[in-house]
């Protein structure tokens, strides 16, 4: 049994459908980062980031959303979430999973997280943070609309993890200030993600 | 034949070792940066996100350096520079990777390119970044000395690509104004890698 931490409203969102797409036997806690649970003694112990997702096996803890997603996918082979026995493809996959991770997801986090970055009370600096943050957001959907996304599925006709990823950063978009229609691919990848029963089971547990 | 696309001063020293280490057959080119050369049309054409590290392969081209690492101990197994053969194992490296490129070079990219993320005319915001880079960068390596490196080698006996990487950013740390010396086993773990031949003759290629 996998014990899986999360909290809604974050990138944790992208491992969980990965656990529930591969069928894996798995408990989830939910952490209120609102009472900064992500901070206590106890979840430190889990994961001394106090970031989530943390995903406790027999034998040990993963953290990390592109390392949790490559590992769930090679643990459960059977739902086929990554082409696991190419090195190549799982590194194409792995490439896009990294481009969200390193680069999508830390220009979201300039609009609610930028005191990692300055100090907690230079306001004029998290304001200019947070102003940026439409157009970072949306040239890096321009990328993915125009470079990234094959289509149907990130990877083309595979479904895979990268999807899973990609429709955790869409939802986003709206908060970030970017209107999902000007990348119609991508719109269209949302609306087919949200119409998976999987996708809504798990998404109301984020709610 | 690979041929591997990279810049001095840049996380490309990472995946340049990797190669290095695993007996590749590869064509290493330099990008200047300060010619602006990785946004030229040529250059735009094999990665369209106008970064290094990028790597050409027979099959596509590869980016992102956690990816290159893991690809580079698949495709060169023998070179034993990941735990290729271990789902969990293999996921412990790439979280010290993951987290070296998602959280501590995002830290670093706050001193030299805080223009990503605000007005690149700022010059307030990008100074009040500029001032927290030695506190953000001393925490994260305070995590890796206390939590992470295992010793003698990142991942406890067995050197891997997470060394390659660690070595890569501690050369980072003097610029940042952080002095390594604060953090002993990392500071050991600089020296020895240092002393190692390949790692001089990549050095070398990267002043």
């Amino acid at each position: 049994m996998l014990t899986f931490y999360y909290a809604p409203g974050t990138c944790a969102l992208a491992s969980h459908l990965a656990l529930e797409f591969a069928g894996a036997p798995y408990e989830a806690k939910r952490l209120d980062f609102k009472q900064n649970q992500q901070r206590s003694p106890e979840y430190l112990r889990v994961n001394p980031k106090g970031r989530v997702p943390a995903l406790v096996t027999e034998r040990g803890v993963l953290t990390e959303t592109p390392v949790l997603l490559q590992y769930i996918a090679q643990a459960f082979p059977q739902a086929k979430l990554a082409p696991v026995n190419d090195a190549f493809l799982l590194a194409k996959g792995n490439e896009f999973n990294s481009y969200l991770c390193s680069t999508v997801h830390v220009n979201h986090a300039h609009k609610g997280r930028g005191y990692r970055w300055v100090e907690a009370d230079d306001s004029a600096s998290l304001e200019a943070m947070k102003k940026k943050v439409p157009q970072t957001m949306a040239e890096s959907f321009a990328l993915i609309e125009e470079q990234m996304l094959k289509g149907p599925w990130v990877l083309g006709e595979s479904f895979s993890t990268s999807d899973l990823y990609l429709y955790t950063l869409t939802r986003w978009l709206e908060g970030d200030g970017v209107d999902v229609k000007r990348f119609p691919k991508v719109a269209d990848h949302m609306r087919r993600m949200e119409a998976l029963p999987q996708v809504q089971k798990v998404v109301a547990l984020h709610q």
